[in-house]
């Protein structure tokens, strides 16, 4: 099994360990822009080999696993290297703008657009883990435009990561995702935001009253910059659209306590408690 | 060491079990007006006696743990029940309108006002464990109104179980509180709210989508909503104040990105990045 990598970052990098992991003869070729988190996943034995121009003809797949605004730009060049019998699979947080992008590209049939439900707030190499993806979802968009022998490719490795595989159409992903996923980015980056802002103005005596409460909700407040600018710029305007349904709840809410309405208030955290069997299916990898 | 608790939930539950882990000798008495909360309580171990009228003039501590609506309709008439020589301290999220409330009793002096930062979003007797305080912070407040020697009762019980004291004064409490525990739970209890009035529209596939970041950021929608609106109640004043500037920091990255400033909104996200020294320091107690 040949894979290459292109971003060794938390994905990029755990997808390296893991087929490493999971395969008894793998052979990992990997890249990034950034040569410090080049040197380091060589260090750590996340790749094997420099992937370079010579590589990319044999690879059995190559996972492209950069901020998405990088990867909407490195698809197409990407398929055009690629041997004839190579599947390219994405890994991006947004699928729409992604998929658009290639939809008439010669080698279409040999892309994969994909979407791992995995991650901790942490980045780089140093990040990756070789279990990050276990029992976790993986998201395929396109499938019928994928040629078949190659999404077979596609499915196997998936299934060999331990991974259960969901399929819906790109659009529909970039609507949900923004629930799920997005909107608690933005939720934890602004909360993390609102007590620092008056911390300083304040003495650090808040954060000796912090606990594993405010921890868990800005835990995510923690994530790559980077990576999280370029989602947001993919996915505006569906997040915009839940981010409005977001700050609506928050104003009705700062209006009931405005009004000393408890009932309704009481009322709501009830309705809100109803996230509980919902909440139990999701595994998680959260990793401190 | 006699110790006796009223409200045998995730807290007052967890202390009676802290109370007898960490003391060789102790005997718990509890009482809960939910009674099906105090035969669990019972059959759990989590207290030996059932707290009666004629038990409270023994005790070393009694311990309320209410929610603070309820804390504070108890508060003084626990105080005229006790002993000369026992300690009443409560453990609820608010502290302002508690210690007024006793202010002039007569046996002021004989009450610590307390707040552990510690818990889980379970609630009820099955949720308390004996190290939910373990490396934990406790606050003080008003320590100066409390008699000497029982100020030395309440730390030396706080020792033993594992806990660091800090102290204030209660409005400071309040206030501080509001950033770095309250605000989380609104965010969180709105956070689930929003993704679930969209599901009720929607099929389930949203919550196939969903991974540990949604379930880190939404964990706190399960917390109990008796205890949750009491507190809301309590310290309406310095929560409005708070979620006002979070509502503001939402309100202003919307704009941000309605107006497609990504430069800005990564230099924000850098901002909230800055977070993660001072989230090292935080325990988790996260338990699922």
């Amino acid at each position: 099994m040949k894979i290459g990598v292109v971003g060794l970052g938390l994905i990029g990098g755990s997808i390296a360990l893991s087929s490493k992991y999971r395969y008894i003869d793998c052979h990992v070729y990997g890249m990034d822009v950034n040569s410090e988190h080049l040197q380091m996943a060589k260090q750590l034995k996340i790749i094997d080999h420099q992937l370079d121009e010579t590589s990319y003809e044999d690879l059995d797949i190559l996972i492209l696993s950069t901020p998405v605004d990088v990867a909407i730009k490195l698809i197409s060049p990407l398929l055009d290297k690629i041997g004839p019998n190579t599947l390219l699979m994405d890994t991006g947080s947004t699928k729409r703008l992604i998929c658009r992008s290639i939809a008439n590209h010669t080698k279409r049939e040999q892309f994969l657009a994909a979407h791992p439900i995995a991650g901790t707030e942490f980045s780089g190499p140093k990040a990756a883990t070789n279990r990050l993806f276990t029992k976790q979802t993986m998201i395929f968009c396109e499938t019928e435009k994928t040629r078949a022998s190659l999404l077979d490719v596609g499915y196997n490795f998936i299934e060999k990561l331990q991974m259960r595989v969901l399929t819906m159409a790109p659009e529909d992903h970039d609507k949900h995702i923004a629930y799920v996923s997005h909107l608690s980015h933005i939720s934890s980056f602004m909360l993390g935001k609102t007590v620092m802002d008056k911390e300083e103005k304040s003495d650090n005596v808040i954060y000796q009253m912090a606990g594993s409460g405010f921890a868990s909700t800005v835990r995510l407040a923690k994530s790559n910059p980077t990576t999280w600018t370029s989602i947001f710029k993919h996915n505006q305007q569906n997040i915009l659209q839940v981010l409005k349904q977001y700050i609506d709840k928050l104003d009705k809410f700062k209006s009931l306590l405005e009004n000393e309405d408890f009932e309704t208030i009481r009322q709501q955290l009830e309705k809100s408690n109803e996230i509980k069997p919902i909440l139990k299916g999701i595994h998680s990898n959260h990793i401190q």
